[in-house]
Formats: C-alpha cells, sequence, structure tokens
C-alpha cells in the first residue's frame, strides 16, 4: 500500500534520477581525501552559498553540534533561540560534545530580538564565561522564515563583537525560496551554516557545513573525533548533488500545497491555522477544539494510506513534500472531513 | 586607613568570635572524616534547613556546580532563571564540569513563571534531553526576595513530574529575615540548598549543600573529584558555627541600613533609586544622569575611604554588611552629596 | 589509470552485486524506525554475532565511542590496550564524547594480560573512579588476531566484577576466519561488539554496534546525541547486507595473498618482514635498512600505477583486500625489486 | 586519648605557631585580590620554586586537576605513570573536567622512561588527538623520589616537542629533603608544579600551584569555574606562609624516623619491608605471611592508640609526621610485636 506521508519532509525517499547517479557515482576512500564524488559536492556547496569551503556531514544535527565543537573552546557560552532545533531536538548535544553553556532567548516566531542578543554577550570579567557563538535557524523549525533584516541586524552586532554566527539552515533553500533571493543572500549573514541534503530536497543521507577554509578544516578533524569520518561517501554525495542540481529550484512547489493544504484545513469547523506561519512546506493547526480523540485520528488516518504525526497540546503539524500532489492533499481533506463526520 | 566598603557583603571579614573559635578549633582530616569541627557543622546545618544532611564546601560556587553534578547526568537539561547567579557569574562551569544543557527562562524580578517551567519539563521523544533539575535562587542577586508561594508552586510542578528542586540560597538567610520565617520554611520548596557562610554572615570561607542523606554521600564523592576534599577544614567550620550561631538573628540590622541607604540616596537629584528591590542589603540605583564621570566618582570615594565597585549600564550596586554602621552611611550620603556639588 | 592499492582494507569500493543492491533498496525514514532494509539488516547482524539486537552506525569509530558512552557515566575508567584503536586512532573522542578515563595498558602482540587487567579494576574508594569497561580489540590493528584463550579469561575476569565487555572488532570477521571459527564463538566473549561492514567486506559506509536489547535501545538515543541518526539508510544497509552475506566467506583469499605477499617481500634484501604476525590482511616491514628514501619509494609505486602509505618508523604497512588479485601482488614484488635495482 | 597516627601525613594537626598566624592574620576577599596575606604566601611560593606567579588552590587534586585545564585542550592527550596521583586517586577527574585522554605508562618505581615518553607524543595525523602535557610526581606517592637526572631527560624531551612539563608535587619538600638540594633545582625540569602546604608541613588546608605568569592568569579563571575562588583565605595563607618558612627544614626527621622505623619492622618476622624504597616519610611493607587477621591487627592497634590504615594486598603502608615523635615509633615496634606474640 502507497501511503501519503504527511509526518516531516524527512521522510522523502530519492527520486529515480538520485538511484540512478548513486549506481554510477565514482567512489573512493573519503577518509584519504580520495573520493572525487565527495569533493565535487563540498566544492559545490561552498559555492553556492558563497564561503571557502564545505565539508559532508551524516546529519543535520551532526553538523550543528561539529559548528559549535569547531567554533567554541568548551565553557564559551552560546546565544541561541529556546524554540531552535539545537536546543529542543538534539538531545542535550551542546553540553555533552562541545561542552558549551546555552544561554536561551526567547523568540519571537523564530526571530531573536538583536538588543536582546547583544545585551547577552560578555565582557571581561572573572566570574563571566566568553560568549563564543550566535546561532541563528532559517528557515525555522516553527514553519516560518525569518526576515533577512532580522538577520543583518544581529549579524552586525556580532560582526561588531567578533563573534562568529552560525545558521543552522537544515532548509536553508525552503528560506531563499520563500524569500525568493538567491541562498548567497541569506548565508551572507553568517560565518558557518549547515543545511540538510535530504528533508524538501529528497536526498537520503546528510547534510553539509560550509565556512571558511580555516573553519571547515578544523571541522575536519572534529567531524573524524565524532566518528564521521565515512569511506566511500560518494553515493550519498552523488544523491545530493542531485538535490542541490534538480530539487532546489522546486520546492515553491511545497510551499504551495502547504498553502493549499492549509486554506482547505481551514474549512473544516473546529480546525484553526495557523495561516500566516505558512512560510514553506509545513502547516500548523490547532485541533484541540474537534470532538474526537486525537489518537484514534491518527489511526485512522493511517487506515486510510495518510501517515500524520501525534499531536502534541492539540497541535498537528502536517507537511507537504515532493511525493505528495495536489490530488493527495485533496484526498487528506476529503478523508479528514469523512472522519471527522462518521465520528 | 579603615574603608566603609560597600562594593559586596563578600568583603566581611570575621568577628572577633570567629577569630576566637577558629584558634580553639579541634580539628582533623576530613577527608578521613575525622574533624569534629565539621561534623559539628554539617549536622547543625542540615538541621537548621531541615535536610538529612549536609556537606561543607569551598564556595558558593562550588556548592552549587557540585548540586548539578551530583543530580544530573551529563547532557541532561537544567532549567533556571536567565538572570541566576549559576547562569551569569560562574564561569560557564555547568557545561564543563556537569555537562548539563541549561534552559535558562526569563525571570519576572527573579520570579519563574510556574507555567513556563512546566512547559520545559521535556517528555520521551528521540530527539529530546532528560530534564534533570529546575534551580531556584533566593534572594536573588538581585536583590530582591522570591515569594514563598513562587517557590511553592514551582517545587508543586517538580513534585508532579518526579523532578528535583535546586536552591541556590547563597543569601538564604537574608530571604529567611526578609520573609520574617524560620529558614525551613523556604527550604522546604526545594530537594537540595547551598547556602554561604561567608557573605552577610562573616565566616571567611566556605559553603554548605544540604539535601538527602543519598544525595550528600554522592556529593562527598564528587566533591573529591572537584578537589574540594579539604584537609582541617575544622578552622573554617568553627567560623561558620559561630555565623549560624550567632550572626543570622542580626541580618535585619543590615536590611535596614540598606533601606536607609536607599531612602537617603533618593533624595540626591538624578539619582533612581530601585527602592522596591530593597529586600535584603543590596541597593541599585540608575546614576546615569548624574553630571560626573562614573569612574572618577569611584576613585573619588576611594580617596575618601569608601569602596564601590564600578557602574554597570549606568547602574551602580551598593550592598550594606556587618562592618558598615549607621554612621558609616551618613557619611557615605555626605561624601556622594559633596563630590556632585564639588564637581 | 588503475590503481593497486595497498594503502589500506578502508579503500574497497563495493562490488557490483552491493551497487545493484543499493540501487534496489527499499527504504524509508529510520529515525521512524521506517527502514525496512535497516532493519532487515541489524536483526541479521544481531543473529550472526548472537547478541539481542544491534544498530546501524555510520563507523567504527562512531560504533566504538557509542559504546564507550552508552556503557560508562562520565568519569569512569576504561581499561583498554595502550596500542587499540580506541586509543589511537580515534582523535582522544573518549574524554571528550564519553568523558571517560582511560587505563592504558602495554599490550603483548594486542592480548592483555589477565592478572594486569583484573589488578587495574577498581575497589570502593573516595579516591577512586568506578571502572566502567574493558576494551579488547580484534582482529588487532597490529593485523594479529588475538587468541580466544586470552579474550575468555579476560571475559571471565569481568563477569566476576561485573564489568561489561566491548570488543572493538573493526576486523572481526577476518578474526573469525583466522581462527576458522564461527563469529559467534569470538563474540560470545563480549556484551557488546562493534564490527565494519566497510573494510575488507567491501561494504562503501556503516558499521554494526550489538549487544543486549537495552544496550542498543539506550545506544539508539546516544547515536541521534553524537548526530548518527540517519534518513534513508537502508541504502547504505542493503551494500551491508550484502557484505555480510556474501562477502564473509571469501576473507581467506586476502589472508593468504596478504601470506603471499609476506613471503615474497621476505625475498627481498635488507626487507625485514614480520611473518608471524600476518594473521590476516595485514603486512608489516621494516625497511629502515634499504637504500632507498622511502618517500621517494611511495612516489615511484605510485608512478607504476600502487599506492601504499608513507612509512612510520622506517616500516611499512600493505594491506590486500578483494581489488588485489594474486597477480596485482606479483606486479607489486616485481615493481618493487626494480625500484631498488635502478635506485 | 592521643592517639599515634600513622594513616597518612595529611592527619597533621597545624602547630602552636600556624595558630597564632592565623588568629593574627590580616585577610580581605581574595576573589576582589584584596587579601595581603595570599597576596603575600603566593609570591613567596612563587619565589620558592623559581616561577613567574603561583596561585593558592584547595588542595592538591584540586591544584593537580587545574594544571591539566589550563595546561590542555579539550581532546588533547595526557602522558601520565599508571601509578601517579592523577591516574590512580583523583577520581577520574581528569576525563570530567580537563576533559583530557590519558595515556598512562608504566613506571618503574615513579619513573617513566623518557625513550617511552618520546614514542608517546604525537605527531600530526587526521587520526591523532595532540599531545598537550606530561605529567611528573615528585616525590611519588609510592614513597620513593624520583632521581633529577629522569626529570631532565623527560624535561629535554618536552622541550624538544614544545610540550609542558607539570610536576605533581604533592610532596616536593621531601624530595628536595631527600636529594638534598634547593626546591628551585628540582622544579627547574617543569612548565608547572603543585605542592601541598598540609602534608608533611602541617598547614591545615591548601596547595600551590606555580608557574609563568599567564599560566596563573589563566589558572585564575579555571580557579573560580571550579569553585576554588575563596573569601578571606588569609587565614589558611597564614598558616601556609608557616609551612614554608618554618617547616621544610624538619622534614628531614621525617624521613630518619620512617628509616628507623622500617629497620625496626624488618627485625619483626615475617614482615618484608621495602627498605630501598624508604626515601621519605612512607614505609611499605608486606605482612602477608604474619598469622594474624589484618583487620583484627588495625582494631587492636587502635585499641593500644594507634591508628593505621587497613593493608592492601597484603601490604601496609605506615608514615611517619611532625606528630610522630621517635618514642611513639617504639612505642608502635613494641606494640605490633606484643600483638603478634600474644595471638
Amino acid at each position: 500500500m502507497r501511503f501519503i506521508d504527511l509526518r516531516s519532509d524527512t521522510v522523502t525517499v530519492p527520486t529515480k534520477a538520485m538511484r540512478d547517479a548513486m549506481y554510477n557515482a565514482e567512489v573512493g576512500d573519503d577518509v584519504y581525501a580520495d573520493d572525487p564524488t565527495v569533493i565535487e559536492l563540498e566544492a559545490y556547496a561552498a559555492e553556492l552559498v558563497g564561503k571557502e569551503a564545505a565539508i559532508f556531514v551524516p546529519s543535520g544535527t551532526f553538523g550543528n553540534q561539529l559548528a559549535l565543537l569547531t567554533h567554541c573552546r568548551r565553557g564559551d557560552e552560546v546565544i541561541v533561540g529556546d524554540d531552535s532545533h539545537i536546543v529542543v531536538h538534539e538531545v542535550g548535544a551542546s553540553a555533552v560534545i562541545a561542552g558549551v553553556q546555552l544561554r536561551t532567548l526567547n523568540s519571537v516566531k523564530g526571530e531573536l530580538n538583536p538588543l536582546e542578543v547583544e545585551s547577552k554577550i560578555r565582557g571581561e570579567d572573572i566570574h563571566f564565561p566568553s560568549t563564543g557563538l550566535i546561532c541563528l535557524e532559517n528557515a525555522h523549525s516553527n514553519g516560518r522564515v525569518i526576515s533577512l533584516d532580522n538577520m543583518e541586524k544581529i549579524y552586525a552586532i556580532a560582526r561588531k563583537h567578533n563573534l562568529p554566527v552560525h545558521l543552522d539552515g537544515a532548509r536553508l533553500f525552503n528560506a531563499s525560496t520563500y524569500l525568493n533571493v538567491p541562498v548567497k543572500d541569506v548565508t551572507k549573514y553568517c560565518d558557518s551554516v549547515m543545511f540538510c541534503l535530504s528533508k524538501g530536497l529528497c536526498a537520503p543521507v546528510g547534510s553539509i557545513l560550509a565556512g571558511s577554509k580555516n573553519f571547515v578544516d578544523s571541522a575536519r578533524k572534529g567531524r573524524k573525533l565524532m566518528g564521521g569520518g565515512l569511506r566511500q561517501a560518494g553515493f550519498l554525495a552523488a544523491a545530493g548533488l542531485v538535490a542541490l542540481r534538480e530539487m532546489t529550484g522546486r520546492l515553491k512547489e511545497d510551499h504551495e500545497n502547504a498553502k493549499y493544504l492549509a486554506e482547505e484545513l481551514s474549512k473544516i469547523p473546529s480546525i484553526k491555522v495557523k495561516i500566516d506561519d505558512v512560510h514553506i512546506d509545513m502547516v500548523f493547526f490547532d485541533a484541540s477544539e474537534i470532538k474526537y480523540d486525537h489518537d484514534k485520528l491518527v489511526q485512522e488516518f493511517y487506515n486510510k494510506g495518510i501517515k500524520i504525526s501525534p499531536s502534541e497540546n492539540g497541535e498537528f503539524r502536517f507537511l507537504t513534500n515532493y511525493w505528495v500532489s495536489r490530488e493527495d492533499i485533496n484526498y487528506v481533506i476529503d478523508t479528514f472531513k469523512n472522519i471527522l463526520e462518521n465520528k
């Protein structure tokens, strides 16, 4: 049975073109810097985001944590939004691997207040750790894209205080698509950026961490320490190259589908869609007022060939992706209505 | 030259009674649990705060960090106010020694919002660290005492979620003095508490960490790991016993002096005293509008026999203590006025 | 130009059967436990080594460090041979990620002395860390296979003291091939084992960590923390399944080729081959007495289509693998002789 | 009841001169660098060991671990003797606080083989951590003094490789006394040294960490992070000054007493004294062949007013100190004989 999978954009299986590229990939031992496809991907990715160098890593979490490890000394303080992926979804790794102290700021829909950021930067005092890094996230995992103006202001503060900025760009191309600018116009406001080849771009495994040549050289040793020195990684890189060359341009379809899904969901009584937050491929909606048990709803959807994640605090999150068509969305909406009516 | 020292209550030198007690102290090797004075202090301190056991530690920072190390496993998340001593003034130690991830919440004048605290407690998910601890601070280093109601509510949430609460009570007796309750009425809302024998209580060195017997047994090994296993610590404990027996009752004098100082400062034009925040021995005031260079002001005070700390963001902090009399305060006020007038 | 690559068995590119298996792999999001090929590999691997469960990890270093993190609490002590991969070749990760203290014992050709191991196990004392783990390595990265008798004795000591044993079995199947026993006869002397699907088995990327169900459940969260939660990892798993099903039986060819290579090298004057240490696919030989610059030798080999690693302290290491035939070895020997004669 | 305490030299209570000095000490808040007695001690101690600067720390373990933290970056490798205090008796702190990987070498009676030390120093390789530090210990906790020749050779190797050497000199003055050289002749072979004011020198609490000015400046912040920033520490410093000025010259008495104790013990049948290892104030002897239960022996001694530590693997350790006279030793010997005869 084919499922319509709305749980995440991470569930995307690769395209035919990716399978073909993987099949034909020329590979070598990347620990010896012998894998031509990895080398090609790293060079292409660096160019794309306007950085001197890039390194392939196994996952987004790996790339973010490697960035913390590479930018900071142990005990440094990192300024980061309280609702960011690094804080919420990376298993507390910041304290285990990089050994940094998080200073978690409230965000307003994903955006940090530049004045508050500046107020948290440490001066010299025997009681103080050093501020080592500021982290931003765009697109944010709340489904929104933060403004270039916000990024620019925070980056200017960082420059002024001689601090690096790391961008968690797991969905970087969704952000540039929404902003309708070249991706470099986003990444110019950071010193390092991590972005995923999987998720909306459909590659099976892997992310990129890009920055200055010195930064990437240092990250290469950190990657080995963290167990991310892979051998014939060119297979994964081959799919990643397809992702970057063929898949970034079509993300607007996912965004349009998400918008359409959001609008249609809004028409269902008792459902409150966060319609203004639908910037990319994510739709959040509050279903706490529907008269239907949420766990049972997940099961009913499953029985009809649709996978969704359980609600959190009454709220569901549906994501579109390459494998979810406009027809699929209509089927989802119809199914949703039927379930609620036949309750 | 005798100085009036308003920089902190940590500058308090011991009383004559303390010097006598130290001179006559019976001591032994505390690593062998052979120091009768340390044993006496630990038992007395535990009883005082209503806990099963207590352990002597070299400093407040040591006690707080030992509490993190003892309560948490590495990688756990700790919920703590963003303006607390653990976050601001302990050199980023939380990530270095305990290896925990801080979740720093905004406080309203030192109080955390119980609902926000509860919303940050983690459920089970492969992306999540475990929440390991909630930290409170009372009296707060902003000079205020947080309400027992606030402590009670947060402690109830912690109980419900089976989480420990640690109280940074560096100025615990100032808090109980302000609240006019026995200290146990404060510490009943926590599982472990650290309080200082120095500061307003005038002992030269040392703090106490108290909690359950299991907790303290485990902390004893952690203390050795952190290099806090002392030998003939009974000298310090002897002064600490005097601090607890003779000095806690008189803290209200420091508080009254601080109130008086605040009121008198308020009468100086262009000075804005945070009068509502004068709960204990600290007075904060904004002097950004006086027409006098702040660094020069510090120097002029020094020339007149008064030590004050430099301002931060235009704000000065003056503290009273055992060695600062009402006459001293009058001298400080007069001196301040003279400096400003002769500018 | 096709190269004969003797630098390592890690340079092995996948077989045609592996490429086919990858092309046709059924995949899903493994973070959601949705990838059927990963699930199949993990079940197959666990069965093969006689453990309850197994987990796919990106590399051997990742698997070893995840084992340390999962078995130990931070600050525990780990008993391990001084010449083991965990000590020598994993970038000091043990102190960074797991935060354990290594107790590095001298080995005799890779084998630890059981009496010495036992003497290092800690009793209870306030000065002592807890011993958390004993690590063995088989086949050893010195090219030798340690005896089952040695493993059995150390495992018995570990049982007696209620301590776990982790086996770094990066080349586990080379060990079982040399010992001519089922792999379970090796892994029965450990609680957890890491083995690589790459190296002699030719899979492009990935290793397995196997142990009890509880251990693997806990490792799954640690893997996420370390950034090893991959998405459609089934592609790598598909190659891994071919490695385990089709490639383990043929390792004896690599061993025979290594033996042949060692014997032929021995015939070259001034070359001293460690012939007794040729247990698997590795040949170490001392070339400090040849009258030929070693760096130039590496270059000359390269010019003739042969890749070798630089010497260390006068010693070269040549490895055979699936892609190195008997004819290739003859060519290597002839080339070596020609280079030395035409010097 | 007055006890003769042979368990350790750490049990030494302060002298009358120390109590007097403490009583009259001029003190201040050392976190503000306001304590004149601490400042005097640090200057005096630095001068004594021929280093630019020194810092007072609460214990020997604290000083050693602070040295690791200050010299190394996390993940660095530290070369250290397997039987050293840092490895054996510091609760695994090296991996928790400094986050360094220990490379533990076998020592021959406390001395490391310079050639082996050099062979462990790391070159540049993506698989390798950096070697960050070499640690020596003199006098060694096995009771012996290592030779200046050994220290010089290892220090020369360290210089050659641009590596720092830290000396755990908990009993540094015992070493210089045994060697009959000024203490500077020992400490010239290290970059940093920790020595204790307690132990044989009788101060109640505290140790010194000395090194270059940069090193000590950096250590001062690390000390605060580790919770070792004390307030009116001048009391402890006052005793420490007496220890350094009045007590170092008399350590030879303790050594002579230990020698005498060793010789007398040798006369007891079945007791095997390690007489050649009696360099300082420690006597180790094997009592595994006496026909008397060791735990009962400890109890019988206690009943006669003598405290000794339990045996380890059949071996007892007796220490002399300031409070143990020649008559006391005769009483110990007589008591020992009586116990054994009346068994």
